[in-house]
């Protein structure tokens, strides 16, 4: 018998591979193929003109296949720098942004520059299941914060979890799972309240591309951010490059000297091409990321006229990619997941993957909760969720 | 001031940003460009074959954009599964492979799936830095073990190292930074002490392809290893893919099981296009591979024969990429390398980044050595390293 760590084994196994294995499990009629609506996800290569592009840097530039920079490519990092000043109206500079492998590896390294085993970290509910697990096997405490209205945290029931324990605070938004787009005011008063207390402010801001509305989410870098926030983001959805895992975190540059040590040891630094087929993107793909937003927009609308429809079922959030959702039926959200899959062809997540279980100290309403992952389906296909929806029998 | 976690700031930056950091600031005359004989990598991209077929994906498989099983495309874990079988003479199957996001972050993945912080683990000294690294952040005791004659471990001295905080012992077969090749007996002797002790081997061996000895490097595989043995690989140095971090780590389907998790969190899968890269190289570059080892077999015997001529200097250790010796100077190997580098344009690390400083408790070799990695130095390198050595004016 092998010795096995207590914290890696404390954490769940990845949600995603568990749906997966749902999946290959359904014995699907013919007329009836599979509707994937379980991972946030695109299912397109990127478009045409940056694969060109990396096709060219593949056999022209031999830097792109040697070790670069723990922090990530210069020009990359300056780039992002730039854009972020002008986006969110603040000073960022190159020395605050680090080029991760992927925004979980971002994640991942924000919690290690804040917290030890035995720490805690304040983790709304919903959770973004990574962000749960990863906690887990550090050792941090994850200190549940349930959503309230509109499924966004309240700065007051925060507040009253910190002690001594608790290094920062985890916002995501536009939220996975629930799609929620908090407020810059509910934003900024969080900040208010890590700075306070002297915690650090995590927030992922991977689906920002698709955030409803124009302009900065929030306005936390025009202000004194620099020991308080560190922002977390990903290239791998806006520019469909989630097999090359790039990604940034925006910090202090003190902080970035720690945070340095961890992605060394982790990775040595993020691959070469991703970080260049990135910084093809972030020059030249503006126009084509706005019509991905419009139409992922277009999809949000369509999912709420769907349900409008269909008044059993409550949508408690929707937004980038996706919409969170009160099942209508008399039994748990995991047992309604794999009969979806088995017996109508439609993969969703339960909620019993993004909130803990009644039995394990939850309120309940992770198991009459859904999350749809509505990005990857076009018009046809949200029509295909309704039909599938409404022939379930329970 | 920012909080900033305890873990993260005992473990040390990163010698080789360290090391950049010395070349940069070093102000050379033209005739005498830098020599950098302190990295372990290969300096040209791979062979153009393989650059040709990078490019035929990155433009015809649109699966080489987007996410991955966590534990690695299916074909690459096969092919691995093969080979080893072969080369190994014992029975690994694909799934008992996993692929990494390099080989450094198998090396944290081993960790992750048996120590907690608080736990200890053997790591034999000289360490290879990012092992170190990785241990203190992880909140993981380094139970050093000093190595004995021709830069080896000793089992016995291990045994006696071992109570109930230690979960494993390291070994790195071809040695970073001694260039060692522990004999098959000594490895066996490890894992026969860890099977008994009910600890695990972890076994780095990202050199194996540069081994002066053709045939199997140890008999593990051969055996009864799941419990016990973890096996690290990289496909870095062999097909010079640094640039794209793709490793192997080769352990029993249950522990697979936990170290599943760990890497779904930290990166969600190893890049795609890396992975097909290393595939390609697996079946295509056998006959380009041996030539690279020749060649590199070619610059130890020159390095030797360059020593044999430096009685002054002590080679304690010589294989794979690196040379570690002994320097007769009346200084610590950091000022000696600082000054090599300001004053003869050579870049070496010295071996206070590889093993404690006497101050904190080492026995006094780090100052007095230095490691060499001589694989990127041709003929004409090699011949320009001992004259700069001899140069030298202390």
């Amino acid at each position: 018998m092998p010795i096995t760590a207590r914290q890696l084994s404390s954490a769940f196994p990845p949600p995603v591979m568990e749906a997966r294995a749902w999946a290959a499990a359904a014995d699907l009629p013919a007329d009836m193929p599979l509707l994937n609506l379980s991972q946030a996800a695109p299912v397109d290569p990127p478009p045409d003109a940056l694969r060109q592009a990396m096709a060219q840097i593949v056999l022209n530039d031999p830097d792109a296949h040697l070790y670069g920079p723990v922090l990530g490519l210069p020009a990359l990092r300056d780039e992002v720098a730039q854009q972020w000043t002008q986006a969110y109206g603040g000073a960022v500079t190159a020395e605050s942004v680090a080029i991760t492998s992927g925004c979980n590896q971002a994640f991942c390294a924000a919690i290690a520059a804040v917290a030890d085993a035995g720490d805690a970290v304040i983790l709304p509910t919903p959770w973004y299941f990574n962000h749960k697990m990863w906690l887990d096997m550090a050792g941090v405490e994850a200190r549940l914060l349930p959503c309230g209205p509109g499924m966004a945290p309240q700065v007051a029931r925060a507040a009253a979890l910190i002690d001594d324990r608790v290094k920062a605070i985890v916002l995501v938004s536009p939220n996975n799972p629930t799609g929620a787009e908090y407020p810059a005011e509910v934003v900024a008063g969080f900040a208010a309240l890590a700075r306070a207390r002297g915690i650090a402010l995590i927030i992922d801001e991977t689906y920002r591309d698709f955030h409803s509305q124009d302009g900065a989410p929030h306005d936390l870098f025009a202000g004194d951010w620099q020991d308080t926030v560190i922002q977390l983001y990903s290239f791998s959805k806006v520019y469909r490059l989630t097999g090359h895992r790039v990604g940034a975190l925006v910090a202090s540059p003190a902080r970035l000297t720690q945070i340095e040590k961890f992605l060394d040891t982790v990775t040595i630094c993020p691959n070469q091409l991703g970080q260049r087929a990135a910084l093809w993107g972030l020059q030249n793909l503006t126009d084509w990321v706005a019509s991905e937003r419009a139409e992922i927009l277009a999809r949000k609308t369509a999912i709420q006229a769907l349900f409008k429809g269909m008044p059993e079922w409550a949508v408690l959030g929707c937004g980038a990619y996706f919409a969170y959702v009160g099942h209508p039926f008399d039994m748990t959200s995991d047992t309604l997941a794999q009969r979806l899959v088995a017996e109508v062809g439609l993969l969703v997540l339960p909620g019993t993957m993004f909130a803990p279980r009644a039995a394990q100290g939850g309120d309940g309403s992770a198991e009459r909760q859904l999350r749809i992952a509505f990005a990857n389906a076009d018009t046809q296909g949200i029509a295909t969720l309704g039909a599938r929806l409404s022939a379930f029998t329970p």
